[in-house]
């Protein structure tokens, strides 16, 4: 095992009815000028931003809103936050929502104490300092709620991607699995998908000897297993979401992923394609995860045979152990088509005359070296290969 | 699921060489005049204590020496703990050592801000306000690193008693494997004990559909019957040593007992043995959670049967489920044995003929009703059976 520093410090507030701490908890950790960031009409409709809006007004706080954050977010929204809060004396940020809005919320906190282009940070730079971040979650998935990480889409070029700091890591975070039962199916599964995607990139390690985070990974994939397919029959199974909820937390806080080294190639292999068709980032991952796994099999047949047997209930074939790793890829692959997710470069909206594109993108853009490392570096090649296995 | 806060703030700094940093990390959270509050002379002896403090004095800190912690650690020496700190005016506790120095560290913290008598805490006060506390961990056990809970024994009873409180969460703790190298077998057995009885405690709930928890828990029992005979057999395995510590701590901070009731009535049983006789607390355990868990059994046989097929690999008597619920008792009872643990009362120095004194303390003591409660209430004439049951 690697040595590793492991810091959480946000206070996670779980379950029904949760929302209304909002304003005692941002009062806690300070804030009094808050920015109440969010995404599309819904959280209006529901009534969910006026009852995080009177709780804030109970304990004396002044709010603003700034909605409109969508899927895969965009750089424009981050700077006219970043105006925003300037200009306002803004001094906590609460997003509401999901990961987008979380993780626009986060490039907002960044942005608003940086002198230089908030960009910066999504170019490789650490975040040391930012204003405080709050959430209340909407949707179990990106693990943003726990997490030192955001990722944005910059509008020039249509780049995608990550920053990172324990600065930006929330504060607080509202977990209620309520607010999750009126999400459609396919955003649902997408989640899922997001999560279970989380577990398998620290699954594939190189890093020997780490039975106790193997383990703790599969008794999550494990529960996104049996809960899953029940919140998809059942969308109002309140415990059904409450356990994802918890799973995609514990999945990205980065409890299970501490002292080994991580994958996170299919992530960027995804990236590249909810970047150019703006499709949901779990339903790309549910069509990159078994195509990326099929590829790197062979540099380690051994892990994929382990998660197939203890996580997907597969029989070891002991004289043939890359059976085994292949039928574990099957059933992955089987389990999101279950859930509603697609199977395929053409489901996405996707076209197969853009893999140079995306390959392209991937390999150089934003200063790459014309590969991507992580379990096994791949080169242009290899991307390609990759796609084309998407088809 | 039910409604939780979960906070686990502390920064854990995991692996090889870490005690180095002891001094930055407790100037990275404020404190200047520090007391080293150890054990016995093995951590003097070992150099431990002197690296740590030479790095107290890179830092430009100055600190105090408080060692003498014993086993079960007893409210005198918390006593003068208290004094030295306030004479000192000392402002930042660093326990090195195990989960003894740690709790007594936490005491001293919460009694030196407190203006009446510490015990108070450990009688049902809430702890609201304590010193910074920092920990160096010299063996897998207690948890106590990541935990929000210290157990002190009030000498004048000899009352083992449990305090709680956000407050006396370490700030940091560090976690070197290749410090617990140097353990005995026996020591190493009963820390191994430990950590598994507080998954178990927390395995047996009345809450319906906590899968997530449920699968956590089991998979840090998987790790601990993976790498616990590893470790008994070679006390030099780093890797193994490294699974079992970050599985200890997991196992600890709440993050796998959320949202769940939780038992604990087997650490309440042992804690009258370890208060009498002074054993070890994790041998206590290895005695204490078979017999309770045969006892109670019936409250729920399916759960002990899902602990018995998922943990310990029994094969499913769906005809007779409490016969694969004994086997897995039995199992979990011949593991202790096998890593060298005491069977019996007589093993742990325990006499029968002291039965009714245990038991009159236990439902009695420091003001309990004449029961003790949790996956069952047990009375009296329960515990007294329990403890026959160990005979």
């Amino acid at each position: 095992m690697n040595n590793f520093t492991f810091y959480s410090p946000t206070c996670f507030v779980f379950g029904k009815d949760t929302e209304n701490q909002a304003g005692a908890l941002v009062k806690r950790f300070g804030g009094s000028r808050v920015l109440v960031h969010f995404g599309g009409g819904s959280a209006i409709r529901s009534g969910l931003i006026d009852r995080v809006e009177a709780s804030l007004k109970a304990e004396g706080l002044v709010s603003f809103r700034l909605g409109g954050v969508k899927p895969n977010p965009r750089s424009g929204l981050v700077y006219e936050g970043i105006e925003l809060c300037r200009k306002e004396n803004i001094d906590f940020i609460l997003a509401v929502g999901g990961g987008s809005s979380i993780d626009s919320a986060k490039a907002i906190a960044a942005g608003t104490v940086y002198d230089g282009d908030f960009w910066d940070f999504y170019s490789g730079k650490y975040i040391e300092e930012a204003l405080p971040v709050g959430t209340v979650l909407t949707i179990a998935a990106a693990g943003s709620e726990g997490s030192p990480d955001s990722v944005i889409t910059l509008e020039d070029g249509m780049f995608k991607r990550g920053a990172s700091g324990d600065a930006i890591r929330p504060k607080f975070s509202i977990l209620n699995p309520a607010l999750t039962q009126t999400l459609p199916p396919y955003q649902t599964a997408a989640g899922i998908t997001d999560i279970m995607a989380h577990l398998y990139e620290r699954y594939l390690t190189n890093t020997p000897e780490v039975e106790v985070t193997d383990r703790m990974i599969e008794a999550l994939l494990l529960t996104m297993i049996h809960e899953g397919p029940r919140v998809i029959e059942n969308p109002d199974n309140y415990d059904a979401r409450a356990n994802i909820m918890w799973a995609g937390m514990m999945a990205h806080n980065n409890s299970c992923g501490v002292g080994r080294s991580q994958d996170w190639n299919s992530h960027n292999i995804e990236h590249e394609l909810s970047a150019l068709y703006d499709c949901a980032h779990g339903a790309g991952l549910a069509v990159t995860l078994p195509a990326v796994f099929t590829y790197v099999m062979n540099h380690d047949v051994m892990r994929f045979a382990q998660v197939a047997v203890r996580v997907w209930g597969c029989q070891m074939d002991f004289a043939h152990p890359e059976v085994t790793a292949r039928e574990g890829i099957e059933k992955l692959r089987q389990f999101f088509i279950s859930i509603g997710m697609p199977r395929s470069f053409a489901e996405l909206g996707a076209k197969e005359e853009d893999i140079p594109t995306l390959v392209h993108s991937l390999c150089y853009g934003d200063g790459r070296p014309g590969t991507i490392s992580g379990f096994v570096t791949l080169n242009e090649e290899d991307c390609t290969n990759i796609y084309r296995l998407m088809l």
